[in-house]
């Protein structure tokens, strides 16, 4: 495949020089890279917010593009530097699970721990290995080093797993995992998890409030407010309509939603 | 003309990964595609704001550009996703009336309602039509594809009109219609509207702050605090000398503006 | 050198459309270019950080890379827009200190005040020379115009100076010179300044906070909370183990920063 594209996710934010030098490094290397941002508005060494973005952003881009992630909390510790080569794509980043909800379900072909010095920068930091270590190999990769080059045979490498969705009377019980920058209430519930109910007779339920129904868009909650749908990515997520759900609920990361067929609803408290 | 540039403008923020997602699913269809990003920090569902970022920057991108404009509170209602072709550009979005200004007293070679589900993502969501509509068709339109193939021709769209200047005894009223990021506070008036007065014969009032002509450059206010300019969208601009304006004065998207001639100058509460 | 590629720095932050309107000047001219967003969130009008910026960041960029940074409250002044050559690059901006870190202790080819109007827009409006001088001059040396056509030898530039670092009993006295959107307290005391200490010995105050020692990376703070270490631009920083260290300490730019030899440390108030 050909090694087109990297594409950069961090939690650098847009404060700083950072993602900046990054690109320096990678260009530095290799002039004629083709360098994309994907995100650098992760929450502050919020793995789990970085996972998501990666598993919901990384299929549309073409097959070769290699995706460097860096939300990196134990940098400079014992947890390695690692390259994951799956059927379709690169992915660069600290092995800490920021890589492993993007892979969930894929053929990896090779997982490698960056040993070989060779292709960082030196002296490395050990503060920065955005730009020491994960750029770097970014870009020789792109330049069609072969994968095996960049260190040893990880082996298994830290996983996520996603929030359990749990049965209940009724009903199903999940909770918010993303909140996103309009305050729409993403959940970890998915519509395979709704397939054998129906979607009209459902309430979904979040502290007190209660919602009618799914809806099909957005502007369906033009007279009752608040409203659910199931997003672009599969899953059920509360908004209100023109407004700020997160902010006007004061709802958070982690707080539980319900799903109950009609006349089984009631408050979560 | 040759298509090489496609430019993103969104409220999408920076929060999330919905713009990185955008330019996956571009690259995915044209990995030899250019992307840039214009601007996607404009207030949500502010169309107004689109619509203006839209003009002021769309005439300095060559022929062929692709300007691809997202902000789109209607989303997945009837409201018809668009692309229009321009004597020097192609625009897409929704027709809401974010493309009107940046089309406006240009000759439209075409309107198309993008009706043609080929050139969608399937199955097309009903809540982020930038990535299952409007991206596709940008990317397919760069690769050549006829801005005719994509639809049926949409008629007439959605235009914004520019909120008037209203004449006045001994000068002109308008307000404030965006603030930018340094607290400026950027007006309906054009230079055009000042062309029958003396510059310097002018007093320039919001609420209970006056300012007397209109200076030269940000640092004519050095003395005096605030100022007024005809700012480099051709606009009349009130600042504060390394200050924000909008802070200082608690002033807002709305607020009146009058212009009048020295020793005509009042108030206006 | 070849010419390929072409950075933006600015303090135009991301709210507004004024560095997509930079690159639709660069791309309406070279259509070719390749512009790489180095950062726009320098704080309003802070010349120092975007100078600190450019010099951490330009190293790592390949030669022939043309630096554009805009922090420049003097617009339309008497202050001069200016082009430097190095050895190894371009840097454009305005004559106000912005370019001088980056090009301290290297060699300077020419110095260039952009007095040539014929590669300038047309009018040049007195409030953006980002969109009207700078990109203009940015693109045209992209396509291989060479410096001296730009305007005449300028002489000496504006040069900022770094802060002091100075010597005091058993140890030595800097100060933070930058933030980071992580908190992290960034100083003037470079490693080289540490070399004659051994840094095991050490105790780093703040205000009446006090850290022993400085740590080899972020997570040597785990039990104590607040740690040293010599960051990745080789400097002295104070952090909070996964926390906001500006935010905890109510520190910010300019607030003393102690090192002393062990048992020699007090607070300084």
């Amino acid at each position: 495949m050909e090694r087109k594209l990297i594409t950069l996710l961090t939690d650098f934010g847009y404060k700083d020089p950072f993602v900046g030098i990054i690109k320096g490094v990678i260009f530095g290397i290799n002039p004629d890279a083709r360098v994309i941002d994907l995100n650098h508005g992760i929450a502050p060494q919020d793995i789990f917010a970085g996972a998501l973005t990666l598993r919901h952003s990384a299929p549309f881009f073409p097959a070769g593009t290699i995706h460097l992630a860096v939300v990196d909390p134990g940098v400079g510790t014992e947890r390695r530097p690692l390259l994951i080569e799956s059927e379709e794509s690169f992915f660069i980043g600290p092995d800490n699970g920021i890589l492993s909800l993007a892979v969930e379900g894929k053929q990896i072909k090779k997982a490698i721990a960056l040993t070989n010095h060779l292709y960082h920068l030196k002296p490395a930091s050990s503060t920065f290995h955005g730009r020491d270590i994960f750029s770097p190999v970014a870009a020789y990769l792109s330049l069609g080093i072969p994968a095996e080059d960049f260190g040893r045979q990880a082996g298994d490498f830290k996983r996520l797993s996603w929030p359990e969705v749990r049965k209940r009377e009724h009903g199903i019980e999940g909770e918010i995992i993303y909140i996103d920058g309009f305050g729409n209430l993403i959940t970890n519930i998915h519509r395979r998890d709704l397939e054998f109910f129906q979607k009209e007779a459902l309430t979904i339920s979040l502290g007190d409030l209660t919602v009618e129904g799914i809806s099909q868009n957005y502007t369906h909650g033009a007279e009752k407010g608040y409203m659910a749908v199931i997003n672009s990515w599969g899953l059920l997520e509360v908004s209100l309509f023109k407004g700020n759900a997160s902010l006007s609920r004061g709802a958070k990361v982690g707080d539980t939603v319900r799903v109950q067929e009609r006349g089984q609803a009631r408050p979560n408290r």
